[in-house]
């Protein structure tokens, strides 16, 4: 393992949530790139354009032998709660068998497990025994907008028989999993304006609207206490899972009273209290208040009615709902909850729709078989709450299935302070990667 | 007028709310004893304590007249958002007959009109023809702790007729008001926790209970969308105004529409529908949200559920409820309204009582006389929708009424960007003052 370059990669705070680090995720491209040129890999280039630089590079050196198109992203989550990190977010260091850093879990870790199987394999006598296009992006975190241009543009160049991409979690510690369905999402900012400035609630309390309340009024409008979200039309797409999913999903090893305890910390979980649990979190659309900007949120007491609101929300989408049609609803649902004095818009920030890979295919298949393998147990199929917009693109526009191979922990706090990542996942990922290569290898090509 | 030293003062960005401005808030008491000090008053000097100084100067020449108190603050409210200020907050400038800049109303501009017609005064060959006990405090825009214990502690020291306040607002220009009622303030945070970590929303959105929505559901559930306060028994003790002042507040020079439109600035106004607007304004509870703290404001799109919220409220109380009351009843309700998986508690930050004084004291009779003479208008009795927590306390602790001589404006922007003072109406209120003292040496000494 080259624990130490992965090391020097999360030391760069490629953050591509806020401009102040284009720098770095310029840094953090050339990184990968020039790694993978130096693992032995052809044609390893930047892709400039509109958005953060692509990493391309390949080796096509297995005649006759399956094309893998493997997938990850550099960028990173921004670090906040800042104060709320045991060790800082961009200063890696192991502390009990796990790697702390942004990045560890989300994606640079499991993308450096792909990169070092794919390195691995290239110092083999024989070579690699398939054939890969390494396709990275710096914008998962953020808008995505350069790859979701470039993929339809370059369907030949990125031609392959399935993707690989590593960003998903197991189940649990040592059970080997594949996820099938990914939610989509909605992400976007309400914005609400109410008088020209902020007023003194002392003289204006009783006449001038309040930007902030208007805005809490409006995100509770759009979802009731118990988690079932108000929009008119929202569920009418929503697709039920198999019978056969779901009993599979019962049978899952599970604690729900450790999970809400040890892994969330609440006194109670959230969400419809009628639906099961996998359910809620794997086939059903939420909505989620990230933040109100605007006011005061300071130390102390300013007694001021606010003039302006930013809520930020998303909807997780899935089956068959799609994401434009979703916006329109939420538009029409905001404007039916606005209160009277405030003008209230939704800025949508980004999208990507939902999607399920059948479990029967070939490429999955041996996926699962080489991660049983390796962890010697039987693998699960389950599905992922959150959203990884280009499995939808690989569908659509390289009509291609992505295998998930996740090598993540439910309790990586991926997207949160602390995030980490199992060193003992990290080397049986990397096993079990270059294990499916092998496998690959005996299969007759599509 | 001296606007060089009033323009020195306003350029001490003497915050009490942020701790980070101590310094600050030492130089603008130092500053204001010395004026006095130099203006010729006796035992200029600072009182230390718990809380931020006091400042005490007092001339007691007029043998057999009256004794005034006159009371002001040296402190201001923070200038957030900073952005919005046409020119910068702490650097005062004259535009268009305007003075702009924190503090130059509320209350450094209005301190300085007593401060002035008091040397004036000590300027004449008979001296000053009354007598006067400054007390100003530096934490009228934060906690007010210090001046709370300081005055029942010194009753005998400070004991006087009536006390003076200029730190209200005239009706409209070039009208002379005297404010015979203040609403109280209970200020605070609503602290809440949903799991020990934020969570990510896709991982956890439909699990994990979100602190953010959580507070801001239980603010809209402590209020309707019309304005009604809903905690059990908050309007039980809410006392209506006789029908003779609600009379007089009908017949004030009002256009509606335009303060809608210019003042506010806002599609419609907010509030009880059914309750005209000065009661709404002057003699009706309210409650605002100020800002919601936590989760993740920034640019960009960060899919976090929020452990962790504080939401900041107040309410405005009028005669005859009680703070402690209110924040008895507040917390009820809060507890009422906590949804399932979190926990949320109210911690009180400041809270004083509302008041009202009687127009047939002579010395606000007298200060209405003396604004006529000088605004060549007949004096208008209103009340004030903010707070002025010393008022209650003179009342309480020294039995004597306050004068409410205010020579602000509505649009002066208090407590929000642009905050401005006329030039016209200093100088207008500093003849009134000294009118005023001129009166008050003919009445009989009570």
């Amino acid at each position: 393992m080259y624990l130490k370059d992965l090391f020097a990669f999360l030391r760069i705070p490629s953050v591509s949530a806020l401009s102040g680090h284009s720098d770095d995720i310029g840094r953090a491209a050339a990184f990968v790139r020039d790694w993978l040129e130096q693992a032995g890999l052809d044609h390893a280039r930047l892709v400039e354009g509109r958005g953060n630089p692509l990493v391309l590079a390949e080796w096509m050196g297995a005649k006759g032998k399956p094309t893998l198109l493997l997938y990850g992203h550099y960028d990173v989550q921004p670090p906040d709660p800042i104060e709320e990190w045991v060790s800082p977010p961009f200063d890696p260091v192991i502390r009990e068998g796990n790697l702390y850093a942004r990045g560890a879990a989300d994606d640079k870790g499991q993308l450096f497990i792909l990169m070092e199987a794919v390195a691995r394999g290239l110092r083999e006598p024989g070579g690699l025994p398939v054939n890969v296009k390494f396709l990275i992006e710096g914008e998962e975190e953020s808008s995505g907008e350069h790859i979701e241009r470039y993929v339809p543009a370059h369907a030949g160049e990125l031609c392959a028989d399935a993707a690989v991409i590593c960003d998903t979690a197991m189940f649990a510690p040592d059970l080997p999993t594949l996820t099938t369905g990914l939610r989509g999402i909605v992400y976007g900012e309400i914005q609400v304006r109410g008088a020209r400035n902020d007023l003194h609630s002392g003289d204006y309390g009783g006449a001038a609207p309040n930007a902030i309340e208007a805005a809490a009024q409006i995100v509770c409008a759009l979802k009731d206490r118990d988690g079932h979200i108000r929009i008119p039309g929202l569920y009418d797409r929503v697709e039920r899972p198999s019978p056969a999913e779901l009993d599979a999903w019962r049978k899952l090893p599970f604690d729900v009273e450790a999970y809400r305890e040890k892994e969330i910390g609440a006194s109670a979980l959230a969400g419809e209290p009628e639906i099961p649990l996998f359910e809620r979190l794997w086939a059903r659309p939420t909505l989620e208040l990230h933040g109100i900007r605007g006011g005061f949120t300071g130390e102390g007491s300013k007694t001021v009615i606010p003039a302006r609101a930013v809520a930020k929300i998303s909807l997780r989408l899935v089956p068959d709902q799609r994401p434009e049609e979703v916006v329109s609803q939420l538009r029409d649902a905001i404007a039916h909850a606005t209160p009277r004095g405030v003008q209230a818009s939704f800025e949508l920030l980004s999208a990507s729709a939902p999607c399920v890979v059948n479990p029967e295919n070939p490429f999955i298949r041996e996926a699962a078989a080489a991660m049983q393998r390796v962890f010697d147990r039987e693998t699960v199929y389950v599905r992922c709450g959150g959203s990884i917009p280009i499995v939808g693109l690989f569908e659509k526009s390289l009509g291609i299935p992505s295998v998930l191979m996740g090598f993540g922990l439910p309790d990586d706090n991926i997207h949160a302070p602390n995030e980490k990542m199992s060193i003992s996942n990290y080397s049986k990922g990397l096993d079990a990667v270059s294990e499916y290569f092998q496998r690959l290898a005996s299969l007759t090509r599509a």
